[in-house]
């Protein structure tokens, strides 16, 4: 991984610009929180985990000019920070978990004078991008003995550095694995509609010295037919306690046509993706998004003005199609009634 | 249909303009053959049957200010105009069916005047749009039993009225059952790399009062599992002999979905579509098209300069996913090794 999606310098985050990708590699440096919010309400930042640094990063912003005298008046300006923050992607589920840990820390130290809070509150942040590098790079670890020289591996979307703070999930197991000396080829869905294979996945790939060829989300199912797959590797936003595995839109299509060609299927993710507290993908709500993201969202508009358009942001994947989990906690495997919650 | 995508007009040839739809409904006239070459070069008119159809009137147009004195001066200036017209898309195999038959056209005449068989070839461009329109509407009423009110039909690419000298295939079929008082709903996958169903099927469904949603092609399977989907009918381009059929890219993956949720999957073609000397899809060549038209199609570049890509015009869906075809000659159903070679 040559670059950094998001990092604290001195006194400012710094993000890599993916609205500009992949035809500029540019920085945005943020040393306010308002430049943060437009940063994460314009995609110039994205994916699960890296909101979840970035909230962390984005409270102590907020914060770290506070006048309070008291812990009640800091703990104030910390809760309309929140909200401001969590206003910029409210369907992020991520950001609200970053947010609320560093709330956490604010809360178990109110004892505390405001300057050790925000000390304390910096140190949060610092720990929150660290965990997030090491569950990467733990996961790329774990998943790294599935990958072989001469592999063509099919991804979907963008599970990638850009989506974490990290070296990425289901890309981390791919730089591992190259890193490792092992030699392969990627095939990068383009992902409509925001087209996150084809404008980050494959930049990227390539940027890290990995053979990538991008191929329309339709075409998947022909390539495995030719023999011309191997195996599959994906992300996750949320996974039931079942192994019912929620991520972007297509992705039930892509497992679905591995299953047809019995070509293995492989999820990524932390641990912490788990949510043990829902017992199947049924649970999982979908979110729909705006239709002219369909309509529109490739320069010009490709479709009759007022057309209805179905535009749902996720699927579900059921676990019977899933071959494996690659968590920082090892491989997880079949029966997932058993192997999931033993792992927690 | 209220529209009409290839007609003929006292002296000259009236073209929907395609590459203005969905934004803007506007006609072309095409009065001599540099003019129509233009506009099957640059997609004015596509689609199977309908290239057909303009390779006879194209034809026509080519001779019809012949002064040649002699039938062999008269044929060598068919043979140079058939050469110019086929070079305006030398992969469209219906091109080359219609040019073929205005040759055969005048072959069979050369005892004739020229005048006369200016005369004839200008009557075969007349039958053989006449013919196209007939095939449409026998196609329709062949397969209008298999669509029922409250049905949910998907669909991909184009096989409409845009593509046909008629009311369409796969969608002449619901256009058909539509006049028959039938009330359904279609999902029209927008079809990448070229869009055709985004731009061409939304339209020409709901400008003729049919319901209609526009799904991204990945959108399907997830669809499908919501019991959201009844029914798939698609068009082909090309069908062997054990009926293994060559459509859009795309067509085998909603099949192989289709199959896995047990939704019927019908190919709706003329008869001709059936080439019976190639015993299964595996002799059908796949045509790999130029690489913009994923990176660049779509108003912006949307990959990195100089990725790879893989674009695949068709592919190949084996017969055993297809639940049955709707030809002109009525419904053909499994075992195809008995059923096609019976219809012929």
């Amino acid at each position: 991984m040559k670059y950094k999606t998001v990092s604290w310098e001195t006194d400012k985050i710094r993000l890599i610009d993916q609205t500009k990708l992949p035809r500029e590699l540019a920085y945005l440096d943020c040393s306010n929180i308002e430049e943060l919010w437009h940063a994460i309400k314009h995609l110039i930042v994205r994916g699960a985990p890296a909101l979840g640094v970035v909230a962390g990063w984005g409270v102590y912003l907020g914060l770290r000019e506070s006048k309070a005298k008291t812990f009640e008046e800091f703990f104030r300006e910390l809760e309309s920070t929140a909200a401001y923050l969590a206003s910029s992607r409210p369907t992020a589920v991520n950001l609200f978990w970053g947010i609320e840990r560093m709330k956490k820390v604010a809360l178990d130290n109110k004892g505390r004078s405001v300057e050790e809070i925000k000390r304390r509150l910096f140190e949060e942040a610092k720990t929150i991008q660290k965990e997030d590098e090491n569950l990467c790079m733990a996961i790329g670890e774990a998943g790294e003995e599935l990958i072989k020289t001469g592999d063509n591996i099919l991804t979907h979307c963008n599970a990638g550095f850009l989506a974490t703070a990290g070296i990425g999930t289901a890309l981390g197991v791919l730089y591992t694995a190259h890193e490792r000396g092992k030699r392969f080829h990627v095939y990068a869905d383009e992902t409509r509609p925001l087209l996150q294979g084809a404008r980050l996945s494959t930049w990227e790939l390539s940027s890290s010295g990995i053979k990538v060829t991008l191929i329309c989300d339709n075409m998947a199912g022909f390539l495995m037919k030719q023999g011309k797959v191997d195996k599959v590797i994906v992300g996750a936003d949320r996974i039931a306690r079942n192994g019912d595995a929620a991520n972007k839109i297509g992705t039930y299509s892509v497992a679905c046509l591995a299953n047809h060609h019995k070509i293995p299927f492989y999820v990524a993710a932390p641990y912490s993706t788990f949510d043990l507290s829902i017992p199947d993908g049924s649970h999982i709500p979908i979110e729909e998004r705006d239709p002219r993201e369909v309509t529109e969202g490739l320069g010009r508009r490709i479709a009759p003005e007022g057309v209805e358009v179905y535009n749902p942001a996720f699927d579900v994947t059921p676990h019977s199609l899933i071959t494996a989990f690659v968590t920082e906690r090892g491989i997880i495997k079949p029966p997932y009634e058993k192997t999931i919650k033993r792992s927690s």
